[in-house]
């Protein structure tokens, strides 16, 4: 709407280690359709297939991409790669895995030196990286930062609505 | 007021829970100020100080500022409080202190429950923070964009300096 | 209303992040009546309901309330929030959920910085809770002192009698 | 009797396990101090003075203390100890010590099991372990009430000065 | 009584801070029967029961026992409560509970400050303890000396056995 | 001797602690199998069987194995015992068991004290131990060389045939 | 044999991994001595010196030890090393370095498979080594016991004179 | 080729992310050194020279390298990029940083996902990584077997000889 890059509004991408990981990821592909953001998923490996990786992420931001979130397990380099080859801001979500109860993978996303920063949400934090991803497409998008408040209008009703069950049902 | 929002670039905001943390956060001041973003800098506490607190974060928006970066140690519900009432994107520096190695800081910044995403750094992470930061802010920003590529290249050049000293002095 | 404060028996709240967190909630419920100390329970959220859980806190010592409970997981800062609001004593119970144990919930609650004291039982500690709340509002109140001693009694006698069935139907 | 616990301010305890302890804990004597709250101090041990530790606590109640705050380091059993022998609130401040950086001391201060809590502070919180026993010994205390809330002033007024230091200094 | 001492076999004891914990230590039970060595097992808390179980401890001793087995979780205090009012040498078994994975008893256990040791095994390592009590019972004990060096060859033929099969069905 | 060394494929030597980690050593199996190498499947016991393991160690080389895999869980010796005894490479494949999610095997397995190297790779990571095993023999092996270089294509490929799939039945 | 097994008080080995250890065992060293305990103290490598130290253990308990103390660092394997090749209690000291701050040694140390115990005492916990030792050398020793009981009187008496300078010179 | 490959030498690299980690690498180059092992040093990031770290991996086997050891901090990506572009055994040398004593670069190293293994060594254990590559390159080589061999022995020597100093110095 701004003209060049104002015109046209920003996708998303999601992308995945392995393909094990989409299950976690859906959450984030509703809560990026429920802001009606535009995204694409894929599945990338850091370590499997480096060159279609990295060929993504040089490109992305000419190709109209915002933000890209990525998720991983284990020693979860896949942010970080990304990261290194965009200057688009990446979103990493540590999934966790049967070991270690994904320790491994937050320390592996968040701890990225000097540079190269990864914004990491949660393990499995699927929905919070979505709604971070909506977060920074938001900056010049009152309609986007509209529906981000009225998201936090719903999530509030949504306690109180578990509250008044509680005063009608429990027993305090 | 959108398009004067479009118009002025976005500023940033670098909060800290406390005075004690104002070294770790200068070089996110410095790197800010090599982008030519402009940020204010203010100690506010999620606890000692949650009314003017809240008071920024409620307003941030509106008061011109596009990311918001928050600094914190131990029990760290500085960047957390910060998001919950603003949708501006809100970065997490874990700070680390005298005990558990900055873990606690780490944990209570990046394992925020649905709903409400901090975008956490590395443990005292505070140059990441703040490119993070230019690259939110570079989404509309051809500019910036180029300053960030810039400063890829001089890390680059950088890294490759090193390994030419390495290579003339060292014994490899 | 010194008077009235002192010749009313204080109520105890319980506060939970989320209305997932009920189940191991209950346990407090019952401790607390069966010392026959009032209470409410209530879902109210650090951050999707601050306002509510903010304006909770101010009041509660005005309200009659003597403790706070308060139950969250992950980077549970609700205990904390709650605490920066009142000057009545407030009780963290870090709520262990999918990833990390609980670790990240407990260092949540418990690494408060100076100044905001959360006293933070064990993990999903929600029975040691109450009792903690009992003893607090016991100071001035023989007749709950008198109960938290028998219930001492109680669980000794609980022991003493899994002693004497192992020493009847064990090998020892 | 009740009139008289009433009528007179109940004492607080410092106890740690070895006088090694003590820097640590002289914060806790001066945040008391500062409160006009009356306290002892004294060095017993859970595993080399059981005698003495537990005589102590089993008296307490009757001897015009309300609240005990214990420190230990290591496998830090003295607050746990004290806490199985008196119902008063016992306050526990895991001590870091070389190793493990206190995470020793806080698991076996905080993780007590079902029947005997203990209100476990941050690793080294003398300072918040001082201020909850205060905020436990406000209830019926509307002095103390205010006192508490003139800390809470205080501390806002100096984080709101480092603010405008930082405003005037800084370069933000 | 020298002489008593030493013509008697000395017994071991098993001690558990809650009844849920038998489980694991049945392994212990079945140990010490495989030795010969005669044992009592109990339910004792450090913390619900403390008179009885110190009691136990200053005559152990003197009631023909050579080493104490305790079993606990969380806060894991009982070995430690144990070995503070006896000479004898005290076998810590850490137990894991739900949280944590039994970590928070490992350290509890086995980070006793200085002056009173516990003799630490694995979490939840019951047949170890037994086997580590039929140790220190062998010291002037030729035939149990000769059993303990017996299981070892019986663990040696385990080993083997499983070698074998998977010599003959394996496909390596 | 040296010739028939080179003319003759060295074979690689799985060994695990105990035979409750066969299933997840079957994948090392396949592994080793799909590259052609040929591969002995033992249990040895660094505690229960010392001198089987040490003399299968000390003969190793000489046997014909060029590479050792040892598996083994808890306070994982068995990698650092055979590398002790050998000057062949050994992989140390930490095994998970019921507490502590394999921390400490991996610790007791990737943390050896200077001049006894054991090549540590991921918790169960058995598939790695083989695929790294035959990464070591194909040095003078162009043959297993290519067998790597096909490997790595197949597993990009099973990468795209992912991405393929989520492209058509995802919602991206 | 038996006789003089029993005539002659029985010594301790205090092994260690490296020469760089010993400043911790120094204390380990005093204890002992301080007991009237004869003891040897070696160095010997699990790793770099096995066939020495597994003959040193072998011969053990012929050569008339009674108690092995082995202290190592990182990956600690000593004290397994040397109980799997004797059935004298080995009582282990995990050794802090410069890394993990001394959790990879406990784990190593104490996580022992089933079948062989090791007797695990704190990180650098030389001193409760040495008293565990002289506990289980004095089961048939009333002379060592009765020494035994003396340092608990001196420890409580410490505890006390450290209380009492704190009653005299604290503000308490 | 295969001939050629056979008849020379193979070279070992020694890459690292950053100059800052030369001081911890120097010991790999003088172990490599004592060896007669041909090695480069170089510094690489995964991060901020991805396309130079690209190309040295791709070409290295044929470069004539047989082994690369590399060495990163924090979310130390290193060593799986390289070993993501090669067949060649890639060591990984997890560096210790300011936070979180190296648990970070640890499992950052050595949890990599299925495929591409990285066989890493202690943190901080560039020694370690020298010789493990030294084992790998030894296998049809049998004078650096040799050598191997006599370092085993000397360092053998060097535990007896801080045996025999404690012998003659200590008060053993």
């Amino acid at each position: 709407m701004l003209l060049s890059g104002m015109n046209k509004a920003k996708k998303a991408a999601i992308i995945m280690g392995s393909g094990s990981d989409y299950p976690v990821l859906r959450k984030a592909e509703e809560t990026l359709a429920s802001f009606g953001i535009s995204f694409e998923t894929h599945v990338m490996s850091a370590h499997r297939t480096p060159a279609r990786a990295r060929d993504f992420a040089l490109s992305a931001r000419e190709a109209g991409f915002g933000v890209i979130i990525a998720a991983a397990g284990k020693a979860a380099h896949l942010a970080g790669f990304l990261a290194s080859h965009t200057t688009l801001p990446v979103i990493g979500i540590p999934v966790k895995s049967s070991a270690l109860d994904g320790l491994d993978a937050l320390l592996s996303t968040v701890q990225m030196p000097g540079g190269i920063p990864v914004a990491t949400v949660a393990i499995d934090g699927a929905e919070n990286a979505a709604i971070l991803a909506a977060q920074i497409l938001s900056l010049d998008d009152p309609e986007l930062t509209g529906k981000l408040l009225k998201k936090r209008e719903e999530m509030a009703a949504a306690v109180n609505e578990q509250d008044r069950e509680i005063q009608q049902h429990g027993k305090g």
